[in-house]
């Protein structure tokens, strides 16, 4: 209910993944209002996916502009509370494309943390021009994170990479803006020596630059902050891009006639690099398997998502981040 | 001495800037090992520009590796100290390609700061593809930048933005991790209720994806770690997609032919998007002229620094900061 797309495209997007997965083991409780909801799947010609549909009432909703501890500790009601506390009810995974910060106050209040983690990680997913992906975590669920937290965070990518992405033994950078060991602020010299705890593959820092083109690591570790505006800024970047490419194809006919014959090309570009390509990204730390979605989701983004964590419940994440906690003792 | 392209780069660069501006009051020192530079000088073919270029000898070389507060304390034979200090004696702009910390360094110990300014910033400027550019400060001049730090970034990127870019009343905005007020870390929420205290025109907090295609705001205030990882993510995002594109037009015949009709405009974008175009960035709030250019400055980007750094010395920037200043109180 509280993404920044009406309730209808959400529903579109969950009868989509149905309608995709048709005989195989999906079903999917729809948390808001009811009667809106429901209102939504007969308009919708769900057909056959109706039947694996269920419906949770929530009469309230939180907005992305509340405050995220005090919004979910006042509305038990909404939509987003409800639905994690059905995730450690019933249901195996939780989507959500509402707030961000109270997806994980939700978490952390009715799920709990994994014992050993101090604050959740969200490890974002970026595809590389060269092949294979990287990890970037957090991006965006803990600002104003500590060494260890970022220590933390880098176990838990590496076990992501390693379980999810079947990298062997994941390299781990941490972001930092320059190559150098002098360079960084204080938190990332801090975290340096927190790292060197760890078993942790540690090739040292990663600058921003080269993560789609040549990565160096395949698991990179930043403040929530830090990593957002980086997520966002490639987006943005990728985004300036193309609006200059396509003025550039309006700057002469020999360019507008290339433009023309590239025009699946760039569709298939601007597909390739939209995020509702992945949908959503996983919150690591919580016990229990929870996506985030981008606030903008519309149908696409969300069928993906759901696809996506579909297959995350077979990779018991939480339970191998717990062992892998278990191993590293991070105390002075 | 100290960028990452060779000293005779730099100097193809500068000979070329000198070459752009016959008969204009443009005169170059070259700072560094004076065998080598003069050398240099003399095997590519400087001509007539020669004349208007002289040498200070610096027999050392502080590198991109080093401590900045050390390297510049125990170096002062160094090309970048000796250079700072002679913008402080003789010359009226300084330009280095070196480490931007030993830069930031050597400017406060050896130029010191306008009155009122309490750190340094690096005002970068993105074009946009609406139209005009917007300026992005600190970004990376100071990390671990304080509340009061960040509102006094305000109040130079304004100075420059209305002084150098002619903008007539720039709308300032914050850079976070949301639009929402309640988004943010710690640094964020104290900085607002201090750039209240200016008569900034505040819009409020800016997310990066939106800053190179429609750009809320002309000035966009950053801590510098966060300001560096965006400028970096931004040049990633357009090389990542300018990678993804050329890997779209192997993938078919017509795509090849499209791509091979675009080259000439492909080429145009490429240069349009490289770090070269603009050459070096100014740092604000030192008493003087100092422009850091890219680690990676080739010949083009040096070039271009010091055409665009030539225009510089007209604005009176630090003079027109420190009125700024004056009518500003941060105290409680």
């Amino acid at each position: 209910m509280s993404g920044d797309a009406p309730p209808k495209e959400i529903i579109k997007g969950a009868i989509q993944a149905l309608q995709e997965t048709e005989g195989m083991d999906l079903s999917i409780t729809l948390v808001g209002d009811e009667e809106t909801n429901k209102s939504h799947v007969t308009h919708l010609k769900s057909g056959t996916a109706s039947s694996r549909i269920s419906f949770l009432h929530a009469p309230h909703t939180i907005s992305m502009e509340d405050t995220p501890t005090k919004a979910v500790r006042n509305n038990p009601d909404s939509s987003l509370v409800k639905g994690i506390k059905h995730l450690s009810d019933e249901s195996e995974i939780f989507i959500s494309s509402g707030n961000t910060g109270a997806v994980v106050a939700a978490a952390l209040f009715n799920l709990g943390r994994i014992p050993g983690v101090a604050r959740p990680g969200l490890a974002g997913i970026t595809p590389t021009v060269k092949s294979g992906s990287v990890v970037l975590i957090d991006i965006g669920a803990t600002t104003d994170a500590s060494p260890e937290n970022l220590a933390q965070f880098g176990v838990m990518g590496n076990a992501f990479a390693k379980n999810v992405l079947g990298k062997e033994e994941p390299k781990v950078g941490l972001l930092n803006i320059g190559e150098e060991q002098s360079k960084g602020n204080k938190l990332t010299k801090k975290t340096v020596s927190l790292i060197h705890k760890t078993d942790l593959q540690y090739i040292g820092n990663v600058e921003p630059h080269l993560l789609l083109t040549e990565p160096p690591a395949d698991v990179v570790i930043c403040e929530g902050f830090a990593g957002n505006i980086l997520i966002k800024a490639f987006e943005g970047g990728a985004e300036g891009t193309l609006g200059f490419f396509k003025q550039a194809l309006r700057s002469s006919l020999r360019a507008k006639l290339g433009g023309l014959i590239l025009r699946p090309t760039l569709k298939k570009l601007q597909n390739q690099l939209n995020y509702s390509q992945f949908g959503a990204v996983p919150l690591l730390g919580v016990k229990g398997i929870v996506f985030v979605a981008h606030g903008r989701s519309g149908a696409r983004a969300i069928k993906n998502a759901i696809l996506n964590a579909r297959q995350a419940s077979r990779w018991d994440l939480p339970g191998k981040i717990e062992s892998e906690m278990e191993r590293i003792d991070f105390s002075e």
